[in-house]
């Protein structure tokens, strides 16, 4: 905090530039030539939507995104969040940006128009999410959280709650939290202490605090409505006996206007400070420090909140796999323009020659290879939320007329979620450090937005459920669902793409090594279902991470591969020389890197998976060392 | 910069708290018990030391870091250096740091005693540099360089230059820097275009822009000494012509004493404002902008700065690997003390019973790998750059008396000073990365150290040439050196380790995976040197990290193993119940899990590096990208 880092701030500030990139081309790719969005396009569930209209909505929301939000990433992070005489604001211009973001309506492209949204597919609303997470992730946390709210209650709420609380969600005018995580408890969510006792008017008296509360408090919007796990007296022990609560922050007026801020007796304890995400506020909540916080149960059973909340962390998880791909896929896209444009040293054909001309680094091979590998690792995992978002549209458009399709749809989306989420957000850390080493020295310092990346990056392992319970929840439930079907169905596709390509004179043997990837990870999956049989239960969590890394590169592996494949013969029918020729030739250099570099680490991670090893346990506590 | 991080920065900085934690135990064990520093204490060249004195420092050195290097950790970050009016000042704790650190002699510990040191073994120094840098790597910059500087003058510098010079430097009268980096040319050094003009007085006019200089500017000294690469008129393009240069910041009289700040005409243009050590002072200097700059020639020879200056680069390497141990190892111990004292969730075993006990994290399987995983990188790190020290040393015990083993011991420390930076680096950095991830959410937030470990650990990637200059540095010279002896010496010790442990009854199935990777490594060489002579000379870039990779993770898994076994034998000795026991029961532990964890995937590697593959380079320009 010294003079000088101020004046660079209030610069900054004024000035802020706006650092997000988007290949739009990709997004396009994936959307359209790889899932075939088309095909569900102007059917029923998505009478309205047309090629054309997702264009369009994909040109304008970049345009959005750099000329509003963009430019408050670098400036929001400089500035953070005040926290003063016991209210939060947010950073300069986050106002301004909220309000143009509700009355462009991109948050709602894929909300049913019955609450105002515009119907479109989910798969649309992953590209707004990819997109707002990337220019401005703090940002985007104020209304992915709200939106989440909002979806809870749309679903579970009843009709009144709807009626209230929904459209003044989505529309902006008020904000929305998810309250889950307590001091003492952590990810142990069942060990919740925050209490819920029920009043002659069927409102409950909410007591209790909440920690780590993104978008806790903030005053871009005249309420923020909370959603609070808390149990009754009478509930029983753990997860099972919480219930989900509506807190407003401030009262509701029966006229439905609102009361003075924090009159609901919430209060801001703090904010935290943070390595990153600093422009959102991470609030410690305290409800009811007077007796007076009145809470609403979400519809109109108790103990079934965690239930509730789980949709909103489903949605979460999905987000968080976003915020990962938009943030990594903006960090290499800048590496790519600082390798274009930054010259430094002779092509390696000449080093020995010190007066041969200086090249762009883009011509050093060791650049080469971080920006390709940058380049597959963020076509892999666009890749594979895609995939994910475009199996929620299918089940929706097949959930009334072919029950068997739905399933297997729905089972891809249950499977995917923890990939997206855990593999995702490592690679976003991953690849954000990779940026920073493309720029060398420069990489290192404000003036460029990679380090900012890398530090928000760090929290999407940790929130919204770790990386080690999203592999817990891939090994521990999703791969045993519908007696290990989803899974099956899986390897099923992935079979039927090695047998349909192998022989594909450009990616013959990285079609191979698929199918050598997958055979260990299938060996993998027998091996934790004998543990499982056995009661081996330790080794579980050991092998866990390790498994979800298996899977999801396996997945990634083949999803650019399918991306080759369609690229190839799209780019067999241009002429020499069409613009798009590269494009695709990107897309078959993706695909062979990832297969060659990344996927053979599969056989060796199942032959560690192999030995068992119970080294982690086996160490005597009083082993691990001293200071 | 909001009022709320003022005043918490103002309460860190009155109230700064000491966050470094040293296992002396492995520090010891590997020094004395591995390495057997014994064997070389009150023999010539080290006839002052015993292994009571060098306990004695261990243990007086941690008491001095934590009390008064540590507690300025988190402050100076906080507070950052200050750069008002041209001049910099280091953040509040600082000077009397340096002042007591210099009082102390600590740096100076294996410094020869005719230059005012103490003639410890360099062992000892690599301790120094660890304690130092894990307990605030930003404030260690100042004197690192310093002292760097004085080495330089110590080894090339004329009589008069190290009575000038050599001591002040290394009393903490004055500080000092080495001046490589130019806007223009980053790690292409060659293209370096600052000038020295000879004068008739036989000083040297110099002109120029230096950037990134570490403790370039600060007011902890009475002057600053830069050691400074520049070109004369007529000497040859590239590293070739370039000299080094002795640049005062402030005139230095006849007398000895020193004139005005700046009077040399060497200005700080600006600080950079960065990802992490934000206490260490990164300046743009300029020097001589109203042509009023002299320096001296370090010796009496033009060209011949970068062989000079590669002396200062090689301690340098060395002394970020030592960063890199001491703030990964620190990472490491604090995750261990929140991991052992954190209560959460239940016993694996009790997952499903919602009313058990709460525990330890320390308990649950994913936690304890996580620390064992951490466990195994620092220690075998620490073997890693212990045993390069003490080959430092065995080649000046040897030199005067066996040629062959000075030269053994020499071609040891070449081959591992590149692995010790790189590999060093990137696991300080994922080790760091792994420490928030066990806090979970707090490692995010300021209050807890890991967080800022792992933004200062980022830029050890980079500075003192970039991981991938260490990696060709490795693979083009290093590999070859005396016809690649030094590499068969690595892989015959590595040999007769495999052959005389493969039946050990613990861990004979782990001597036997060295002996396969050791093997994978061997032919990898051998795939280089085919490339060499084949003329594949992009190949070469593109697998070099992979194969340092390769090289470090084996040579780690040695290391621990030869400790492991060591620890089974001083084991053996003792009766249940001995203190030490669980101590070597954790070598055994940590060379097994990285072993069977990590080992494994040099095989994999090998493969990859097999294939050759040039997908990078075949990837056409536009194919990378667009937005």
């Amino acid at each position: 905090m010294n003079d000088d880092s101020f004046s660079l701030e209030v610069f900054v500030v004024s000035q802020g530039i706006n650092r997000f990139r988007a290949d739009l081309r990709d997004i396009r790719f994936r959307l359209f030539e790889q899932f075939k969005l088309g095909d569900l396009l102007g059917t029923a569930a998505y009478a309205e939507w047309g090629a054309e209209e997702c264009n369009m909505v994909i040109d304008e929301l970049y345009k959005f995104v750099c000329d509003r939000i963009g430019p408050l990433n670098s400036t929001g992070d400089a500035e953070g969040c005040k926290f003063e005489n016991g209210a939060v604001s947010a950073p300069t211009g986050f106002k301004e940006a909220w309000d143009a973001l509700h009355e462009a309506g991109y948050r709602s492209v894929a909300t049913p128009e019955e609450f105002g949204g515009q119907g479109a597919p989910f798969a649309m609303h992953a590209v707004v999410e990819e997109m707002l997470s990337g220019a401005n992730c703090s940002f985007n946390m104020y209304p992915g959280l709200a939106h989440g709210a909002a979806e809870v209650l749309m679903k579970f709420g009843t009709d009144e709650q709807k009626k209230q609380y929904v459209e003044k969600i989505l529309g902006g005018t008020w904000g929305g939290t998810m309250c889950l995580t307590e001091p003492q408890a952590g990810s142990d969510v069942g060990a919740s202490t925050t209490k819920a006792l029920k009043q002659d008017d069927g409102s409950y008296l909410i007591t209790g605090t909440k920690i780590y509360i993104s978008a806790g408090d903030h005053d871009m919007t005249e309420n923020i409505i909370h959603l609070v796990l808390a149990r009754t007296p009478d509930a029983a022990p753990g997860t099972k006996g919480l219930s989900l609560f509506i807190v407003p922050r401030d009262t509701i007026n029966a006229d439905g206007s609102v009361g003075e801020r924090y009159s609901n007796d919430v209060t801001t304890g703090s904010i935290e400070h943070k390595m990153g995400i600093n422009g959102s506020a991470t609030a410690v909540l305290n409800f009811g420090e007077e007796g007076k916080c009145r809470g609403e149960l979400v519809g109109t059973v108790e103990s079934v909140g965690i239930k509730q909340m789980f949709l909103m962390m489903n949605h979460a998880r999905i987000g968080v796999g976003l915020q990962s791909l938009g943030v990594m896929s903006s960090a290499f896209l800048n590496a790519l323009e600082y390798a274009q444009e930054r010259k430094q040293g002779p092509n390696v054909k000449q080093w020995k020659n010190p007066e041969a001309p200086k090249v762009p680094i883009i011509e050093h091979p060791d650049v080469r290879r971080m920006l390709l590998d940058m380049k597959a690792r963020v076509e892999g995992l666009r890749a594979l939320i895609y995939k994910l978002a475009l199996h929620t549209d299918r089940e929706r458009a097949a959930k009334d007329n072919d029950e068997a399709a739905a399933a297997y749809h729905k089972g891809q989306v249950d499977l995917l979620v923890p990939l997206a989420k855990a593999y995702g957000s490592d690679q976003a850390f991953e690849v954000a450090a990779t940026a920073i080493q493309v720029f060398g020295g420069a990489g290192y310092l404000h003036d460029h937005p990679v380090e900012q990346y890398c530090r928000d990056a760090k929290i999407f392992s940790i929130y919204e459920g770790t990386n080690h319970i999203q592999a817990m929840d891939l090994v521990g439930r999703k791969l045993g669902q519908k007696g290990g079907a989803n899974f099956q169905a899986f390897a099923g596709d992935i079979g039927k793409f090695v047998a349909a390509h192998k022989e594909n004179p450009e990616l013959g043997n990285e079609v191979a090594e698929l199918g050598k990837a997958m055979e260990a990870l299938t060996g993998t999956a027998m091996r934790f279902l004998g543990w499982f049989q056995g009661g081996q239960m330790e080794q579980v969590p050991l092998a866990a991470n390790r498994f979800l890394e298996m899977m999801s590169e396996t997945c990634l592996a083949w999803l650019l591969l399918d991306g080759a494949v369609v690229a190839q013969a799209a780019s067999a029918d241009l002429a020499d020389g069409h613009p798009d020729k590269p494009f695709y030739a990107g897309k078959v250099a993706s695909a062979r890197y990832f297969a060659r570099n990344v996927l053979p680490a599969v056989k060796a991670k199942a032959e560690m998976v192999g030995t068992a090893d119970t080294s982690p346990m086996d160490i005597p506590d009083a082993a691990f060392g001293a200071w």
